[in-house]
């Protein structure tokens, strides 16, 4: 399948080389292409710049936002939250319209130093998932796998056990691909929310998960129902 | 061990009961003792007035916010978390000093209809623990059993599994009370989240709490960290 992936930072990197090693065909997207072959730094996190991952990832091709937004007939936004909508925008929504959209960015205000807190406006009555519906109004948006780190998102079992994931959209068959892909990457208990207000309360999860982050040491966790 | 829980409420009842079930001393406080002995009505949630839980419970004396809080070594807030903070004011903050507190209030809004939303000043940024904290400023306030319904709080077995749960607090001492507690009602994997400030993340997960339990008609759920 054919797969397009926004944002080249250490999510965007994971998610892609995973959906390669899967058969995919996969283009990354960026915001300025030459900036992002020219980038030497590693991120605030230490992971390694893009240039670095591309020299083992050459089979997947970088574009702009709108290039990548075209190439796929799925998409992943796996943006910095305080830029998706942004990104959307240089995207052009028209590329997405009638496409499944994985939404597995989040909110986070690291403006006022760590931990970071949720931009109010996206929050509690309201979502970065409701809002980037509401920017890709003909296109089908699944919020998922944002509670988690990115290498457990690809990786279930990674956590030494069976996590659970949640998903959240308004369009029934649009899940249905997106139940597939997560099976993919290895989950199996899988819960769907309902609509798109869903995403409330998956991004609401993430100030625990920072938390629980800082107490265990481990950032390879999930969330499991237990009933 | 003598205990007051602030609150008639389901919440308020359940914890009482097995609390009482495991030998302890305890005292529910509330407002208006003649209000709360003359209700004859059902609440929202469809479970009985005080009146009809008391007759079975007559050796769980009802007494004031204040009586109660005087009474307990150790403190439950099982109170509407809108109503929380004016019923630490009414229960006199001296009567509190030096005592654990195990703070189960919510922040939820339930003014806007359903689903609720967290009110604003105490999300986020902010928490209703913290608030609690505050107000009891020579307590050792200890957020914990928030995130599950209360028969799963005082039976964590009851969800067919053994479910995490958190506590956050600034006390080491108070938070090894708590710990003991939360095993007597059967909890055996239980997270120190660190300080109060902890109560942030686990009162903001329960608009997702909430949504599981629409999703899956079934409120007897916790979660399990799999790491």
């Amino acid at each position: 399948m054919k797969i397009g992936v926004l944002g080249t930072g250490v999510v965007g990197q994971t998610i892609s080389s995973r959906l390669k090693e899967l058969g995919h065909n996969v283009m990354i997207g960026t915001r300025d292409i030459s900036k992002t072959h020219a980038n030497r730094e590693r991120s605030p996190m230490g992971t390694p710049p893009f240039s670095e991952w591309h020299k083992s990832h050459e089979n997947v091709n970088l574009g702009t936002f709108a290039e990548a937004a075209k190439f796929g007939e799925v998409l992943f936004l796996c943006t910095n939250g305080a830029a998706t909508l942004d990104a959307l925008r240089l995207a052009q929504p028209e590329n997405f319209k009638g496409k499944t959209v994985l939404d597995i960015s989040n909110p986070l205000d690291f403006s006022k130093g760590m931990p970071p807190s949720l931009y109010p406006q996206w929050a509690n009555t309201n979502s970065l998932g409701e809002e980037v519906q509401k920017t890709l109004a003909g296109a089908h948006v699944v919020k998922t796998l944002n509670i988690v780190n990115c290498e457990v998102m690809v990786n279930a079992k990674k956590t030494g056990g069976d996590p659970t994931m949640f998903m959240a959209g308004n369009d029934a068959k649009a899940k249905e691909e997106v139940r597939s892909i997560l099976e993919q990457f290895g989950w199996s208990d899988i819960l769907d929310l309902g609509d798109i207000t869903g995403a409330r309360g998956m991004e609401m999860i993430l100030p625990i998960w920072v938390r629980i982050w800082g107490a265990t040491k481990n950032g390879y966790f999930g969330f499991k129902i237990v009933k």
